[in-house]
């Protein structure tokens, strides 16, 4: 194997793969990335076995020669040296050659690297995915729905199907839900795409999701799906994202979310974020993170936390709208703070049933997103 | 007490002194930031009895009403909390009063906020120091100064004296050492003194001179600076930084300060730099960071690194110059990158007395900055 190939392209396509790269490898293989050069270009792959990225170098960029192809072969190298040092070269120009026993020879500008390569036959195997069975949909969609449900999965190994997010898609509506058994985040949206793509109850790791969205550029990027019996594929741009499904089966969540609310409140976002902010600084030092809504008699709301210690934190909201119930319930304020968050809309809907039921949180404005949160239950 | 500050002005006191209150308090006191109001204003100060930083917010600021005063008095409040919930109070005043038992109200706009205060007479006493006894200096030289020698003070505290650096003044004649038994770095630089502005061998901890550095203004800020037995002070702006000084003698560093060299380089720095970061790549997967150097017989120069499991990484240099003896010599290559990324000059110059003796470093153009580096001995 020899060629040339330009320093930034070869860095890009690097930085993208080495997130799938193991840091703490059981077998050595499993901490390299592998290089396989054809005339068509340079495929750069990495895997942990349950994740893998690929990203492929064209010969031809547009109008520009990324890379010259001397001789075609392959190598694995380790990810870590080889990630760090491309990006240090000094010249744009980058020259690899393997020589016998994998043994690498980096050449850029007056630098000079041996790299102790492995044998890319030992490399693991990606699945076989068929890309023309993908559907495709908005990069800034898949992103967004991403980040309003990941924040629910349990990073609990323990019960591993719970540190993923259930993927439903029938007639053109897509669903993710997450849970950890505390609160719950759902997202909907309608894609376009024709019948015959559909899948029920697939569980895709969060880990999987936020490592894919880091791949997703921020403006008008498409994503290629495609769902098999145990793996998912994604192609965005010149990168392929490999996942394995979590196994087991996903609670089914449907019967807790509420029809009917006893007490109905519509807030200002971002007024509720920033007490409850405060509240939570005060209710952290318990590490409780334990804070309280009360309504109260003027029409207004109270949220409150005290610390035994430090002393007590009191907030007085005006609602946008108050209906129903006079209420009294406290929650973990952290798991509030991060459905607040990543809502996107200027006025939140809440509604309660009683001190002990879920709280629902949504936009005031549209029914894409709803969350879950149980309440605590507290003597006072 | 009670009083109505400007969020803004008391955010930026407390940021100021809080870098001095115990993270981990020995006595909870220890851990709070006192609050004094009289009034003509309001000082805060922290002290973890090593260091004591205090700021002062005047009634009047410029043409703005900094404080409105109702009734002096002080107060010790939890450091952590109180910085934390400052900057995020809702509305641009804020009103503090302090109740029986030092219980503290603090609010703005509709935040109410209880803290329990703790006794300001338990608060550690500042030391006595008197300001007119000062002598003035450029933030902007004494944060180089600083930035300059404190890479190479040690950070064991075994030997304290070591975690310090070196102070002289003597007709303005200002010099910093600071060494930590394997490398050396000094700087010195003439200060606009009276020659009663005079002191000997006393040690400043580098700690002191981190958090001094973060306190100094970007630009053209003036520092005022008294030195007594065993204290030193630095007026900046409003901010008064109190640091006890080191006990113990410093060891005589002047005898190893080399005074010819067998071979001379002088080197472009900024291409030195990128050389011996690339070699230290490799060398830091060894853990040792030995990075190598060799005179070649085109006269240019050789620096390499070698891992077992890595490869090889070899980087050939052409100096600006290179007189005397050839050379092959080794040493810690993060040392020489500190040293290196540290001195203010376009072209180095390095000079050498044989594979076992220290490596001096120092700008080609001033002789204000001298740094050793003590070699390895290895066997090839």
């Amino acid at each position: 194997m020899k060629l040339m190939i330009l320093k930034n392209e070869l860095n890009e396509a690097i930085q993208q793969v080495a997130k799938a790269s193991s840091s703490r490898p059981a077998i050595p293989i499993l901490g390299g990335i592998k290089m396989d050069v054809t005339h068509q270009g340079v495929t750069l792959t990495a895997s942990d076995t349950d994740i893998s990225i690929q990203s492929f170098i064209p010969v031809e960029l547009g109008d520009k020669v990324a890379a010259r192809i001397d001789k075609p072969g392959s190598v694995v190298l380790p990810a870590k040296f080889f990630v760090e040092i491309i990006k240090k070269l000094p010249a744009n120009e980058v020259e690899i050659e393997v020589q016998q026993q994998f043994q690498t020879m980096i050449r850029s500008g007056s630098t000079d690297i041996q790299m102790v390569g492995l044998d890319p036959e030992e490399f693991p195997v990606l699945p076989a995915i068929e890309l023309h069975e993908a559907f495709t949909m908005s990069g800034d969609l898949l992103k967004m729905m991403i980040r309003q449900t990941t924040i629910a999965a349990s990073t609990n190994e323990q019960t591993p199907v719970l540190t993923g997010v259930l993927w439903n898609l029938h007639d053109g509506q897509f669903k993710f839900v997450a849970t950890d058994r505390h609160r719950l985040a759902s997202r909907t949206a309608q894609v376009d795409t024709d019948s015959e793509h559909r899948f029920a109850n697939i569980v895709v790791a969060a880990r999987t999701l936020g490592e894919l969205s880091r791949l997703i550029p921020d403006q008008n990027a498409q994503v290629e799906i495609v769902v098999t019996d145990n793996q998912i594929l994604f192609k965005v741009g010149r990168v392929l994202f490999y996942s394995r499904l979590l196994d087991g089966t996903y609670p089914d969540t449907t019967k807790i979310i509420p029809q009917a609310y006893k007490t109905e409140l519509v807030l200002d976002t971002k007024t509720l974020i920033e007490a409850i902010d405060r509240a939570y600084l005060m209710s952290r030092e318990e590490r409780t993170n334990i804070v309280r809504l009360m309504t109260l008699d003027d029409g207004s709301i109270e949220i409150s936390s005290s610390s035994s210690e430090l002393g007590r934190v009191t907030e007085q909201l005006t609602p946008v709208s108050y209906e129903g119930e006079p209420l009294r319930i406290a929650f973990n304020s952290k798991y509030m703070l991060d459905t607040l968050k990543v809502l996107d809309s200027e006025q939140l809907f809440i509604g309660f049933n009683g001190a002990m039921s879920p709280i629902t949180i949504k936009p005031n404005d549209h029914d894409h997103s709803l969350h879950l949160i149980l309440p605590y239950r507290t003597t006072s």
